[in-house]
Formats: structure tokens, sequence, C-alpha cells
């Protein structure tokens, strides 16, 4: 059998891992390596010769047939792709940002080239799950997805839980050793998770989900006190992705933090694991979980991508038909203030007279039912906390209940998940 | 697109399934569905003209392209595949006894057909697995798998262990449910799951492993009170299959009843629901969890395959590379007796000076370590219930220390599950 000729863009964690567990495969041969200082001392010896610091030097070789993209960002790695596509070569790629934000354009021009992008890696790391929905689920109707998808930040929950410590102290913790940045934005304000859901669900649903369309919060306004309240209500507070989409293509995909029951598996999912619900019919539900990021587990997935263009590779001039993304619809968006959803919510009130009974009547008028209402005693300064689970109800209408309950402190709204 | 002809053998809930599922998919086309009596009413309305009660009569059909097996049992539906495959149609079938039993013949023969066996529905109902690992995960190098592939045993574990209910109460109540067949020993005594892992294992470790090698131990013997002290001791029991295999391809592969951490995933796998625990290099560990059985979650995995062959279809002669199945070595089996496990170990000892001293001795005399030992008191009739966890030690030292113990009665020897 001829050989699979790669390239490689991005010699970092995730490049170094796909390297080393390449090595035995005799059927992938990499030519060229594209790093930005070619004499950077490496985990790996790496012969002199196939590295080079001009990316164009791989995408321009007419001896390389699949171009694997490892460097992450949008601006160059964009342009590299496209130029890799119009030479004819397949793409490999773990950059979801790219994918969230030029998804449409890059699958309709591998589409014109004729030419896959295979995208494992991009999401939810060593966890199989694009393969899977493309393939042996591809009988099904997708409908919805609950997913933690990002380490950092349900490392952060995690710890936050089993150490009684604030996002603060978590965060800082999390940033010494390394599994958080130093500028954490991108994960703790949830847009990694963002890019991430907006690729899952656009291949889930089969229609296209724009980016600018999926709502986003993240878990820098979770207390520790939120997570103490959850638990005595029988919740754990995670950051969930999620998408779903009703019978007139119209999806609803968000990132924010919910509570989640505590016997759902991805109440279980734990510090810098990932899990991806899925359901759809004929199938029913599955979760599958796993690492999420990291050397070895990404690159289990880019090897994996890179084998299966191997494995077809001389047998058919149409590669992998069923990986093949091209969506002809973009679904409608759905406003997160026409959505329904359960609310926990936190409430300081004053310790007077008539404070319940004023809550139940604003909730009333707003069509607002309450599943539970927590209150303990009453604090040293004379409030009381009072902590309440809604039934389904209108976004919108919370919003506007927490706008007239001026006598009271609401001290955060966290959307419920009901399964 | 030329349509992709298929013909279905056996008509029961998952074969019904398999048709309604199929509507709407317009690349295939069902021809013929063999059926034990073509005038039983269905939940289906199919026209009279495709029905035969003769399996011959849909793998001799010159016009089919695909045979979907769906009657299960070894004999006849292992002539009807041998003679389809041999007349060039491509083969899915959700048959666990017969990969486990006549698996190499049956993917020797599909080799030398050049035809593909696709079976996603044969392990774990509707959870994506066989492909994952055949595609995507062929990276790697899987070591180690630990799974819960029986829904009815798993089903009757978590009511005993719900309901505080003894294994009689809850087959009975199971029975009359329908989640437990009339003879419900190829469940409860193991040999589903053992059909399911010995493929399993074969596909994961790349090596064949030969069913009559699976170790195999029902649930019949779980007692309430073991599920108790289980309990108690931060564990649930579950009826797991496992297989492993070490660097000179010896294989450990066995169904039988475990303790395992109540914070793990398999813990938190319930009622008929199904989890595989996957460990490779360089992903580390997966699960993946769903229903394991049922008409429609089946079927999703049935369609699946098809739907994989329907894709290519046309666009090669040598389908599905990656999917295919031939094994040139066969694993070493490994003895029972010979490997190590941890075990929770239930005594009744009568109430002497001396007692957990001599249970001490011939521990310590069998090279056996006690990890956590548990007694609460004195019962009326004047014994104690001890209950110990060992650290990890030999099968046959284990063995040997209950057939010493004569002064006691061993209620309960179950093994223990690390992670």
């Amino acid at each position: 059998m001829e050989k699979l000729k790669i390239g490689i863009i991005g010699f970092g964690t995730v490049g170094t891992g796909v390297y080393k567990s390449l090595q035995g495969f005799d059927c992938v041969e990499i030519k060229k390596i594209a790093v930005h200082n070619i004499n950077k001392p490496r985990s790996v010896e790496v012969a002199k010769e196939i590295l080079t610091d001009n990316a164009y030097d791989v995408v321009n070789d007419p001896n390389i047939d699949v171009v694997v993209e490892l460097m992450g960002g949008v601006e160059p790695a964009w342009d590299y792709i496209q130029t890799a596509l119009r030479n004819g070569k397949h793409i490999v790629t773990a950059n979801k940002e790219l994918l969230a934000k030029k998804g449409e354009e890059l699958f309709n021009l591998s589409e014109e080239c004729n030419k896959v992008v295979l995208y494992e890696a991009a999401i939810a790391g060593g966890i199989p799950i694009i393969t899977p929905i493309k393939t042996i689920l591809a009988g099904n109707k997708i409908t919805k997805i609950n997913a933690i998808l990002n380490g950092t930040t349900n490392y952060i929950l995690t710890k936050m839980d089993t150490d009684g410590a604030s996002y603060e102290d978590v965060l800082s913790e999390a940033q010494k050793l390394g599994y958080a940045e130093t500028d954490p934005t991108g994960d703790v304000e949830g847009f990694d998770a963002a890019y991430k859901i907006t690729t899952l669900g656009t291949i889930s649903f089969n229609s296209r989900i724009k980016y600018e369309n999926v709502y986003r919060e993240g878990i820098t306004k979770i207390r520790k006190e939120d997570i103490e309240k959850a638990n005595e209500l029988g919740y754990k507070i995670k950051l969930i992705a999620s998408a779903s989409i009703d019978e007139d293509n119209n999806a609803d995909v968000r990132v924010h933090p919910m509570l989640v029951p505590k016997n759902s598996m991805l109440a279980h999912t734990n510090y810098v694991t990932n899990a991806v619900k899925i359901k759809g019919h004929p199938l029913g539900s599955i979760v599958l979980s796993g690492p999420g990021a990291g050397e070895f587990p990404t690159a289990s997935s880019v090897v994996g991508d890179i084998l299966s263009i191997a494995k077809e590779w001389g047998t058919t001039e149409y590669l992998l038909p069923m990986m093949r993304c091209h969506h002809h619809k973009t679904a409608n968006p759905v406003k997160i203030e026409d959505t329904y959803n359960k609310y926990y919510i936190s409430i300081t009130a004053p310790n007077a007279i008539g404070v319940i009974a004023k809550i139940g009547t604003i909730c009333a008028n707003k069509k607002i039912s309450l599943s539970s209402i927590l209150q303990k005693g009453v604090e040293e300064n004379n409030t009381a906390e009072i902590t309440v689970i809604t039934e389904k109800c209108l976004e919108r209408s919370v919003n506007e209940f927490v706008n007239e309950l001026t006598d009271c402190t609401v001290n955060n709204v966290i959307r419920v998940c009901e399964e």
C-alpha cells in the first residue's frame, strides 16, 4: 500500500503527541512539520530536514497528501487551510475556533475541492463523538445535546464543590497547576465551549448553527454559596453547552452554568473530564465521557482521523463519504429571552412581614410557578436567605421578576437542567 | 445514486424497529423479509409480496446486496449467513451468540468473499462502540475493558439495591415486567455478557478471544446482605464483563459480579442501561453509556451499519476497509485461578476467642493482605458477621483460604474492581 504523506502545522503539546503516537504506523509518513522556531528544544527527536518555519512549505508541497493543522486560532490557520485544500490536500484539524467561525466556508470549499476535512480532536478531545454521529448514528434524528465541553471550568466547579472554596481561590490554584491559563477568559467566559457546541450542534442537526447566535455565559459569577445550596437541593453546578432543535429548524444553542441533578451522568463528570449526552430517535439517550484535552487524548483523535484517510487511500477516488460535511440549510436562531427553563434564584430579602408574599405575588403575575423554596432562619443582619427553584417558565418573565423584586437583592439566577 | 437493496431475516422486535427506522432513507430499499409466519399480525404494515417464510429466498436472491440477520442463535442463522456471503452479499447482524461462537470462521469467510460483516447492534445495543473502536480509536493500543453489557442483570442488581430486595423477588418482578425471560439463564448466568465480551475483546485487542476461554459467573448467588455490606464499604455490585491483555498477548477475559467504587461511572449505570469503559494509549480512559437493548436503540445501530454500506455503495469496490475484521493471531487464555484481584469475602464465624486471629493467620500464610474488616457486634445465635476486603492477591490463594476456613461459613466471595 502507498504511504499517506502528511504535513503538520503547529508542533506544541498536541503536535508532539501526534508525532509520538504515529510511530509504528507504517501506512503514514510525516514529510514536513511547520514550527515557530526550528531550533527550540523539544521532547521528541525530529530530523532537522523535515522542520520548516514556513507553513507554506507544507501546504504547497506537492508530495503532501494531508495537512494536519494543530496551531489553533483563525488566522493565519484559515489561510493555510484554504491554500492546502486548493492544492488538493485533505485536512485534519483540532481547531475549534476556526470551525466555529469559518465552518460554513471551510466545508463548502472542501466540497468544491472534493477533499475531506476531519476534526474529531476539535470537540471533546479524545472522546469519539464526531465520527459516531457522522457514521453509526447517521440513521438518527438528533434533537438534543447536553455537554460538558471545557475541562478548565469543570475542574474549577468540581474543586469549588469538593473544597467549599471560592471561584477566585480555585482559579488561582488552577493557574498554578497549569489547568487554567494566565488569561483564563477563553475558558471561564465560555468561549471555548461555545466554539465546540457550534460545530457539534451543526453536525448533529445537519443544519448550520451560526457562532454569533450561540448564547454564552461563563462561570465567574458562581459563588460557593450557590454550590452549597445546589447540593442541598439535590444538584451539582456544571458549565453546560446545550443545543436543541425543533421540527421547524429552530435551534436553541447556548453555554451557561446549570444545576444538574445529582444522579445524572453529567453530575458525576468531574475535574477535567468532558461528557456529551446525545438524545435522538431511534437511539434514545447516550452519554460519552472521557478526557477532553491533553497531549495524548487529543492525539488519539488526530491519529484516528489520519488513519481513516490512510485506510481508504488508494482504494477509491471519493474518500470517506459519510464523514463529509456540507450543510444546505441554516438553523433559525432562538433568542434566550424566548426560551423556557427552570431557574434557581438566590435572594437576600429584608426580614420584614410580607416578603414571601411579595415574592409569591410577583411570581404569580409573571406566571412563574415555584417547585422548591428554601429559607433557614434569619441572618444576623436581619435579612433572610431565600432560595427558590421554579417550574419551567419563560426567561423574559424571570428577568421581569428579578427587576421588579426591588426590595430584595437577587444574588444569582442559574438555569436548571431537567434531566 | 443506486439504491442499496437489503433483505431482512427475522422480523421480531428489532426487525420491526429497523423497518420503521429505515422509512425516509431513500438510499435503501427493503426487497424481502423472511419471517416465521407470514400471516401473523404485526405492528407495521408490510406489503405481503416482500414477505417470505423461507430465508433462502433472501440469501439466494441475486437482487439483494445486503442481508440483515436479526433472528439470533447459531443455527440456522450461521448457514444463512455463510450462504449469503458466498452469494456475494454484505452482512449486517445483531447476533452476539453467533459472533462469539463462529466469529473466526465468519470473518475469515467474509475476507475470502471480499464482503463486510457489520455488527454494531450485537454489543451494547444502541451505544456506538464497534465503529469507534474500528475507526477513530484505531490509533490506540487498547489494553483494558470493563463493561456492563447485560440490561436484565443490571436491572435486577439495581432493584435489589434500591429496594433492599432479594434476588428471587426482583427476578420474578422483572419477569412480570418483561425485563427478564421465563427462563432467565442466558442473562442471569452471564452467557449473554460472555458472548458480547468475546467479540468486544477480540476487536479491541486485534487478537482473537475464544468464547470457551471466557470465565463466567452469574448473579444468582448475590444476596441482599452482600449489596448492603458493599454499600457500607463504598461500593455497588454490578455484573462486569472485563477483558485485559498484556504485552505477551495473554488475555484475561471474564464475566462475573464485582464490587465497583460508588464514585465510578459504572456504579452510576443503573437499570437496563449499559456502559463500556475502555482504556488504551494514547487515549486514556473513556466511558460510553446508553441503552443496551430494545426495539429502537438496537435499530439505531443496525440502520447505522446499513447506511455505512449504502453511503460507500458504488464509490469503490473495496468497501469500508477500516470496518473489516480479520485476526491473524489468537490471544493466550489466562486461567481465573492465576489472576490477581481484590476480594470481598463475607464470613459467618462462631463467636469464639481466636477466630479473627485464625482468619488473620490463614490470610498471612496465603499472602493475602486485608484492606478492610467490618464486624458489628455479635448475632443472636452467637455468631459474628465478618466482612473483609483484601488487597490484590492470587485467586488460587483465596480459594485455599476459603477451603481452610473450616470453622466458619463463607457466605460469598466477590471480586472487587479497582477503578
